[in-house]
């Protein structure tokens, strides 16, 4: 597979030397301090790729995703989110794009694992629990979040409580405790945790590395690039796989 | 619901507990030695129960199920499981009927979310871990058997192996690793681990007691009560609830 | 070894099964309403017991033991916590005294194990984490608190943090992040996380029962009756052993 | 701190990257083959450094340490174990010397608590298991066997048992089973569970890079500098302190 970086920070470093250890062919960098060995180029289709990985930011990617192309691309910056799907909804018609704000295929699962858990589970309490490094600013983590939107889509009464050393009453049934620690340099922990009668269920996703988002990529890239032109996630890309 | 308990042995003692507890009415028991207050009956239809729930033996439930009866039974005795599931499957034209040799519904939860991760996680390598008290003469459990099971069916050309010692190896692609671990009262613990590139995700099921057991069959019962007449078991009994 | 029983509460059930199941005999109950078959006496010394259990409350326990005796006895009523202890250790000139407000032995040996553990990991961060059932009104629970005020005696600069989702920063070198879980029936359990340069050290101990505490008091009792007069608890009982 | 790399493999171009990090300054490299930028020596006290780190092997360690040195020494080289522990007990007459095969300092508290805890937990069964990669040839790893040397230096009569499931019977109390996990890329998790009646002790150290294994000799090194001249392993470098 021949492909094209879009941006070449920390993240896209990562990913040159996983997709070549794959065996891949990486054929070009779009980046504004290029400082790779690898040929730049100003166009999505001007380094004859298979597919275009994209981990940068809105002022390198918005420029090149407004006009047509036909490499198929898997998008993973964040930040403008909504003008970002929108501008490759629209190209989407032409070439098959993907985008994910967060590469890990792993956290993709646990969330669907947590979906299929929360259909059969109405009875049992559930806490959710993340852990990080101690130089993260947020809390809890955006994965979280995006856990706490799905258990709330199903238990649409609930409510999230991150704090219960401030009461001193039993739990409600209609909370969901969130719990973030921190800590030394946890790369990411997210546990979804619940309890019934006398037995407990876990959902647990650990990362071991930032290796685990270009490692997403590079598995989204291998199977977009035989689909058909339209707008994929982690939703839809492996149906028919 | 009134409920009529076929055998009297500590499961039944729980169940009838719990029972009471979660404002249900035990109307009877069909036991060979009833140590209970509750009137005793010769047949299922005798007592006027909207269910049964038998934990009990095959020497008690098989002559009970031979002949026809009205009443939704809830069947949890193991041995002899082809008779008793052939005899219910009968029974079942004219009454509902829940079978399941495990009534933790935790664990057949635990069961599902094992094949939602296998059809998600080809690449992970898969390894099952359980723990339980150290009286327990089997190892592994019959419960970690039955999710080896369920592996083996999306793993076709896999195979378990007990133990690592006595070779000095990588891990094969196809091995499914499987730890049985001991220790004081342990009630039990099963826990898949899926391991991929620089990320781990686990499923895990803690029981706390055997109140586990009764509680399924209480909360089975409460479903089956209003099924139409035919066979149940965990995998068709909430459908459409 | 012959057990008078202090209270015949929920505890003292269990103590009273526990004791018999080991081949120890109950002699006597001191109890308000003594809904028991064991014969029931006023005064410690009376059942000539070889140890006394208690598991009551100040209101029962103080009238005893303002006046001598010479019943070895093993204390685990909360409240009143000083004017107990200080009247405890005025018997014990005369007579073997334990006292403890939380008789679970591995409790006790997870907070050793914490101080061990602060002596040795100055560098890493630690965060405390515990879970309990549904129905547990206080947050975090006694035994956490407890951990925490181990932890601040080797970190006196550091404070406690119970929720991060309200700032926007860093976790600062001083915190200890305490987290309480919430759900379902679960007995406890609490963990110490060390967390440091790309490595995690955890200490978690998990309570599957009550019977833990009977279990405590118990061990405590049989190893007390044969101590010199003195005042013991679980930081003294077992040396010389 | 100025710092000398015997070796320059793997690990020491992790440890050098570290020192550089930490702010400390490496002086040279005794390589045979040394592809850095470092200025190359041949014997240890050339570099004038304050301190040597060795991440090599016995073919270029041995000869370097049959000689008198002044310059501090941390030493990991596994292999020829007794030759160079002899040779470095000799050398140590004049100048503080570290050794361990093991870098790890979280692994080493790991070792610790597991010695406290089979002082305080000796009725409790003890189970070791242990997790990595899928790349890893030998089962148990090596640190794992040191965990079961230090269990089996408490319980003298006690032995390890790797496999369960050929057997059909109740845990003997003699018994320390041992698991080992392997999947994925996995770095190295060790658990020391303790299960008695009714509760559970657990003390885990989870690594997350090999970078531990640089930070222990980096931290080695800091302190071993400041040292009267002597043998040091992870037993006695902290004395003092």
């Amino acid at each position: 597979m021949k492909v094209l970086l879009i941006g070449y920070g920390a993240m896209n470093k990562i990913t040159a030397r996983l997709l070549t250890e794959a065996g891949h062919e990486v054929v070009g960098v779009i980046a504004r301090t290029n400082d790779s060995d690898y040929p730049e180029y100003d166009n999505i289709d001007d380094a004859g790729a298979d597919v275009a990985i994209d981990f940068s930011n809105p002022e390198l990617l918005l420029p090149l995703i407004e006009k047509d192309f036909k490499t198929p691309v898997v998008i993973a910056t964040t930040g403008e989110k909504d003008t970002i799907v929108e501008t490759l909804k629209s190209r989407s018609q032409n070439v098959p794009v993907f985008f994910s704000a967060n590469m890990s295929y792993g956290v993709h699962v646990l969330n669907n694992l947590l979906q299929s858990a929360l259909e059969q589970l109405d009875d049992f309490d559930l806490e959710l629990i993340e852990a990080h490094h101690n130089r993260k600013v947020d809390a809890p983590s955006g994965t979280l979040v995006k856990l706490l939107d799905t258990a709330l889509e199903h238990r649409d009464s609930s409510h999230a409580v991150y704090d219960r050393s401030d009461v001193y009453q039993a739990r409600d049934k209609e909370e969901i405790g969130v719990s973030a620690i921190r800590g030394g340099t946890i790369v990411g922990e997210h546990t979804a945790l619940f309890a019934g009668l006398d037995e407990v269920i876990e959902i647990r996703h650990r990362a071991q590395s930032k290796e685990i988002f270009a490692n997403g990529a590079i598995k989204a890239a291998e199977v977009l690039q035989k689909k058909d032109n339209g707008f994929y996630d982690y939703n839809n890309l492996f149906k028919g796989e």
